[in-house]
């Protein structure tokens, strides 16, 4: 018997969560690498007042990746924010959970692999780093910004300009198990999802970039549908795709781009006002280009429906998922 | 095949918990009429900030029913107190856990069930009233205190005296399931544990002292092996065994008194402070007294140890539990 294809999938998110609910339901090895820079909200208070790391994406990931014979509850809970208490309101009840497993086991790494048990996680779940870290970003116009979430909610001002170089503050050191996953793939995964704050974070880690320099294993970028205000606003396919390589000194091998764009104008509006739109495709006929329709119906089933969220417009895990492993034999 | 032995036992708290643990190991159909009417700590959150029925009682029943095989993991965390994080040290996981459920599923009612389901409760939990209320203690001096916990840990002045009248503000109604409880039992068993905060509580909610009275199933009362500051200083055993005859407004059946008495100085130093003392056995030869050693060996075999807490002598749970399951067929 063959042995199970050795996928990595790195980021954080809802854009990897797609891709992660996607192909568990695949025979596969899978892992994901996960980013620990999340700054804002919950994780703030996780950070500031339990001196821990933050665990948004990881929690996000552990939904997306627990098996459908998991406890409903328990699933129901981890994607639930508490709307009142003082103190309370605002925390996201994974966090919470993980914060008591800290105390009680003494290591996050513990509680994680706990919480992975308890919701039967098909795959495993790899922060990026275990350093405690500040994501920073420099913008063309020379300013600093540090701190995850005012990267990914930008003032109006300086969401203008390109973010020129990404780093973390203190310089950190990349989980041995996330440079051990990388070197055993058969394929890496990166993208859907923010940029800056949520795919290339992992790679300003020590020993990222270096591992997938070093690693036979084919890359595969799936193009965002839309672009984001703060990172990716005017940018083409192309130019992300260039940010993409800069950050992994390497060429991507294979781009999942979404050629169906006939979304409802309704929902393009929407995302207009956050100065957001479709992503540009220039990358002309590179044989690596792969243009499928990419896009969850969902988005075209509720044309009407008040109910339209900003992020509506997004991708279909089984049609990604469905490619994916295509490349992964 | 006879059909098993319906035992109800009504309570709250610590004593409630240690006869529960001892019971679930018998083939009993085992049902738990716990009050719903504490007020301190964490349950302050819960009730002024949530709008909540307070949990704690209902929470720690759950851990003590919790069948072996459910998870360790979420057993630990029920006993879990955050210590850090503005509004959220002090709180209990297990009150954040059941707050976020009743909000998910609409309802407390629906939140202790799926509580009970997810840790594999033996036997059912039953908040004895969904009505939102306080306890009031009136005192011979005429003062009335409000508020459970006002009443648990009373200051100097008013514990002295004897609390005359309990009460809740404004009235509740008994939960519909705790009288069918009572109807179909074949033995009641209420104490040990604080009389009038974690016992009596449960008999002053409209319809649960009539259903006691119509019971044919015979009432088993376990005495406190200590006496307690603001609720039973200086009461004696029959006294006590009088108290609880008048809110059931019927005899007591049997009496499982502890007659092993030898207890360490250094712990009896350390209860005196509390002015608490071994409860005194004035309860003579009626025949129903049921004198016996009912105390966990642990307070005897750690006599040097510097871990001694407040609540070290205590009862035994499977000596208990032995002894009850007697009074059962």
């Amino acid at each position: 018997m063959k042995a199970k294809p050795r996928i990595v999938v790195i980021g954080g998110g809802t854009g990897t969560y797609t891709v992660l609910t996607g192909l568990k339901k695949y025979p596969l090895h899978l892992s994901a690498i996960i980013s620990m820079m999340d700054s804002g909200g919950s994780n703030r208070v996780i950070r500031d007042e339990f001196g821990l790391l933050p665990t948004s994406d990881i929690r996000q990931c552990i939904v997306g990746l627990a098996s459908a014979e998991s406890n409903e509850v328990l699933r129901k809970l981890f994607t639930y924010r508490y709307n009142q208490g003082t103190g309370i309101a605002g925390m996201t009840f994974g966090n919470l959970f993980m914060a008591a497993l800290t105390d009680i086991y003494g290591s996050q790494k513990k509680a994680i692999e706990q919480t992975c048990k308890l919701l039967n996680v098909k795959g495993k779940i790899i922060p990026v780093t275990y350093d405690n870290v500040q994501l920073a970003a420099k913008y063309e116009n020379g300013k600093m910004v540090l701190g995850e979430h005012f990267i990914d909610e930008p003032d109006e001002q300086i969401g203008k300009y390109r973010i020129s170089e990404l780093s973390v503050i203190p310089d950190a050191k990349a989980n041995f198990e996330a440079i051990k996953a990388i070197e055993k793939a058969d394929l890496i995964v990166m993208g859907p999802g923010d940029l800056y704050t949520s795919i290339l974070c992992n790679l300003v880690v020590d020993g990222m970039r270096e591992a997938l320099q070093k690693s036979p294993a084919k890359i595969i970028y799936v193009m965002n549908l839309m672009t984001k205000f703060g990172q990716t606003n005017n940018l083409t396919a192309r130019e992300i795709l260039k940010e993409v390589e800069k950050y992994i000194s390497r060429k991507v091998d294979i781009v999942l781009l979404n050629s169906r764009h006939s979304y409802p104008k309704n929902v393009l509006r929407r995302y207009k006002l956050e100065q957001s739109e479709p992503t540009m495709d220039d990358l002309g006929n590179l044989k690596n280009i792969i243009r499928e329709d990419f896009v969850s119906d969902e988005v075209y089933e509720s044309q009407n429906s008040d109910r339209l969220k900003r992020s509506f417009i997004r991708h279909d895990p089984e049609k990604l998922a469905r490619k994916i492993v295509l490349y992964s034999r």
